[in-house]
C-alpha cells in the first residue's frame, strides 16, 4: 500500500471506531455480557480454523528464523485457543464499571453533585506477537465501553485475524457495532506510525502492550496520551526484622516463579545488619533453585558462588534466572537503591518491624509496594480485576494493573432544584 | 539569551524541580500548611512592592496598547492582593490529598491490598497574564505534593515575579525547599518551547490556563502529558416539562451572571414542544438583561429581537452578552446538537420529568452535567475542592474542576504475611 492508501485506510478507520464508540458508550452491561459471550463460543467452534491460520504464522515464523522464545509465544494449540475463550467469559462476567457511582456529596446551597464512570472513548493497542492480546485488549476496551484499534505484531497477523473474526461475530450476534473492534488489516509499519502520529482526533488513548523497544518508541513518538508499561526491575528488600523462613520462600518465589514475566524480581538487597544471619540461606535457597548469582564487593566475600556485578546489573531486567544481589545500610539504604535503579513497576520488603515497614510504603514510589509477600503477585487478575492490560508504569490516569476500571473516564451529574449562582 | 542558554537554563530548572519533588513528596501536612500560611502572610506584608511592581506591567500594557479587558486582568489593587493572600489560606486550610486510603480490600489468599494517593511529581504550568495564577497554581500543586514549574504571559512578568518572591520566602520559612515553586525568569518564548518539547525527562505533566491560542497550542505541540482547558460552548437545555419559572432564572443566570468565564452558556436549546410557552418568557428576560439573540429560523420566525444564527454561531464561546438560541425535538435533539457542537464543558438541562433527566444526564458525554441548576456552578470553589487551577475538559486522569486531589497519582500497599505465588 502506498503511503497515501494507509493514511486514508487508518482515516478511515478512525471515523468508524468514533462512530462505534458512540454506541458502545450507550450499550447496556447485558448488551456488552452477551457480546463477550458470543465471542467466547465462537473462537471455541472455530478452533480449528484458528490453528490453521496460526500454523500459517509458524510457517513464516520458521522461514524468518523466529527465536524458540518468540515462536513459542506465536504458537496457539487446543488448551491455548480454550484460554483465549475462557478469559474472554471472565471479563464477561466481570463487573461493568460504566456507570459505577464513584462518589457523591451535598452542597451547603443544596446542589447535590456525584462523579459516576464513563468509557473513555477509542483505544489504541498496539502490541507484539501473543495472539490471544487480540481477544485480550478487545475485551477489556469492550467491557469498559470503549471501540478499539487494535495493531497486533506482523509475527502473528493470520492468527490476530481469525480471532479478530470471531470477536465481530460476537459483537454483531449482540446487536452491538461490529466497528467496536477493528484491527489494523496491513502488515504495513506506516500504520503504527499513523496511530502515533496522526489519529489525535479519533484515538484517545495508546496502549504498548509488548517489550521494551515497542514501549520506549510509542512513549517517545506519541502525539496521543499513553498508558505505558515499562520494564519491571522489582526489588526485594530483607530488612533485619524479618522472618527468615519468609524472606526465604519470597525471594525464590519472587525470581524464580516465572523468571520472563515483568513482576519478576531482578534485583534482592538485604539489609547489612541482617547479612550474619538471613544473606546464606537465602542465597543457599537461590542457588538450590538454579538462579546465578551476581553480587556487590560485600556480597561476594560473603559467598563464593556469587561472581562480581557491574554496574549496569542494577539496572538490568534479566527476565532469566539471574539475581543482582547487594547488602544496604537498613530501610533507607534500600530505599536509596530502588529509588535510584527501580523502574517503578512493583517492590517487595520482607520485615516484621512494622515502622520499618511504614517508613519503606511510605518513601518508596513505586505502582505496587508487597509486603511479606511475592513480587509476582504484580497481577490484573491477582489483585481482583478481572483481567488486566499490562501493568502501568507512569502516574497518569492509570498506575499499576489495568483492567476495565482502568479504562474509564468519569463525569459528574450535578441535582438542583432552580439553584442559580449569586 | 541564546538558545543554548535557555536550554541550559531549563535543563537546571527541571534537576531542581526534580529534587525539590523528592522532598516535597515526604513532606508532613503540617508543613506544607505551614508554607502555605507563611506564603500568604508574605503577600499582605510586601503589598506595597507588588503594587509597584505591577506599575510596571501596566505602564508596559500601555505602552503596547493591550486591550481594555486585558489590562484589567493584569491589574492588581488592594483588594485583589488580599484575594491572592485568601486563595492561599484557602488551600492551606484545606484537606491534603496525599496519603488518602481511596479503597482497600482483602483477596482470598490473605493479601490485604489498599490504594492511597501519593504526589504526581513535577508539574508544568502555563499561563497568561493574571498575576494571581502564579500563587494559585503554586498553591494547589504544593498542596498534592508536587514540584511546580511556573511560566507566566510576558505582560505579567513583574508582577509574577514578586508574587513568586513571596511563596519562595513562605516555603523556606517552614523548611520546604524553595525550589518547590520555580518561575521561569525569561520572557523568552523559547522556554516555553523546552517545557512542551525537550522536558519529558523532568516534567510529567503539563497544564496551560488560559485563552484557546494557548491551550491549542500547548495541546498540539506538547510531548509530556497535558490536561487540557479547552473552551467551555455550554448549553442550557428547557425540556417541556421545564418549570418556567426556573428554567427563566437559569437561563439569565448561566449567560449573563458572568459573561467571561468559561461556564458561562453560550446555547440555549428550547424543546419544539415547550416553544410557545417557554420561549418567549427567557427571551423576554435575557433581552432584558442585555442579552443580544441570535437564532435558527424558527427562533427568529417567533421573536423579532432575535437575529438569524449563521453555522459558525453553534460552535462560537462568546464570552459576552450574547446567546444563540435554537428549537430542539426534545431531549434527543438536545443530546445530537450538543454532542454535535458542545466543547465537553458543562451543560444544563432544565427538567421536571426525571425520565427525560436521566437520558439526558446519561447521553451527554460532558465534564460536567446540571440538573435544574446554572452552568456557572462549574467551578472547583462550588463544587467544594477548595480551588482549582481550571476545567479540564479532556477525559483522560482529571476532568471537570481540577483541584489539588486530580494533582495526584496513587500507589498499591499490599500487605501478606509470607505469601508466595503457586
Amino acid at each position: 500500500m502506498s503511503n497515501q492508501d494507509i493514511v486514508a485506510l487508518m482515516d478511515d478507520m478512525g471515523k468508524r471506531a468514533r462512530a462505534a464508540a458512540m454506541q458502545l458508550a450507550r450499550a447496556s452491561s447485558a448488551e456488552k455480557q452477551a457480546a463477550l459471550m458470543a465471542m467466547a463460543a465462537t473462537i471455541r467452534a472455530r478452533e480449528s480454523e484458528i490453528l490453521v491460520e496460526n500454523q500459517k504464522d509458524l510457517a513464516a515464523a520458521d522461514e524468518h528464523g523466529l527465536s524458540g522464545a518468540m515462536r513459542d509465544r506465536l504458537a496457539l494449540d487446543h488448551d491455548r485457543v480454550e484460554a483465549i475463550a475462557a478469559g474472554l467469559e471472565t471479563v464477561a462476567a466481570f463487573k461493568d464499571p460504566v456507570g459505577d457511582l464513584m462518589e457523591e456529596w451535598d452542597r451547603p446551597n443544596g446542589l447535590k453533585i456525584s462523579r459516576v464512570r464513563v468509557p473513555l472513548g477509542v483505544i489504541g493497542v498496539i502490541y507484539e506477537s501473543r495472539p490471544n492480546v487480540t481477544a485480550d485488549a478487545g475485551a477489556l476496551c469492550l467491557k469498559a465501553g470503549n471501540a478499539a484499534i487494535l495493531r497486533g505484531g506482523s509475527e502473528s497477523v493470520f492468527s490476530a485475524r481469525a480471532i479478530h473474526a470471531c470477536l465481530v461475530e460476537g459483537l454483531t450476534a449482540a446487536g452491538l457495532p461490529g466497528d467496536a473492534i477493528q484491527l489494523v488489516p496491513t502488515r504495513d509499519r506506516a500504520a503504527v506510525g499513523a496511530m502515533l502520529q496522526d489519529m489525535a482526533e479519533y484515538i484517545d488513548i495508546l496502549i504498548p502492550r509488548g517489550g521494551k523497544g515497542l514501549n520506549a518508541r510509542v512513549m517517545a513518538e506519541a502525539r496521543v496520551p499513553v498508558i505505558g508499561h515499562l520494564e519491571g526491575i522489582c526489588h526485594v528488600y530483607v530488612d533485619k526484622s524479618a522472618d527468615l523462613e519468609k524472606a526465604v520462600a519470597i525471594a525464590v518465589n519472587a525470581k524464580m516463579r516465572r523468571t520472563g514475566i515483568c513482576g519478576t524480581a531482578e534485583t534482592l538487597l538485604v539489609d547489612r545488619a541482617a547479612a550474619a544471619t538471613h544473606l546464606r540461606p537465602i542465597l543457599d535457597a537461590l542457588a538450590g533453585a538454579g538462579c546465578a548469582l551476581r553480587g556487590d564487593a560485600d556480597v561476594c566475600a560473603a559467598d563464593d558462588r556469587v561472581t562480581l556485578a557491574v554496574e549496569e546489573d542494577w539496572s538490568t531486567e534479566y527476565l532469566d534466572a539471574i539475581l543482582s544481589v547487594a547488602l544496604v545500610d537498613g530501610v533507607d539504604g534500600a530505599v536509596e537503591h530502588i529509588g535510584k535503579y527501580s523502574s517503578g513497576h512493583t517492590e517487595a520488603i520482607i520485615a516484621e518491624d512494622v515502622a520499618v515497614v511504614e517508613r519503606f510504603t511510605r518513601l518508596v514510589d513505586s505502582a505496587i509496594l508487597m509486603v511479606n509477600a511475592s513480587t509476582q503477585y504484580a497481577d490484573g487478575g491477582e489483585f481482583g480485576m478481572g483481567a488486566e492490560i499490562g501493568i502501568a508504569t507512569g502516574k497518569l490516569h492509570a498506575r499499576g494493573p489495568v483492567g476495565a476500571e482502568q479504562l474509564t473516564s468519569y463525569k459528574y451529574i450535578v441535582h438542583g432544584s432552580g439553584q442559580t449562582r449569586p
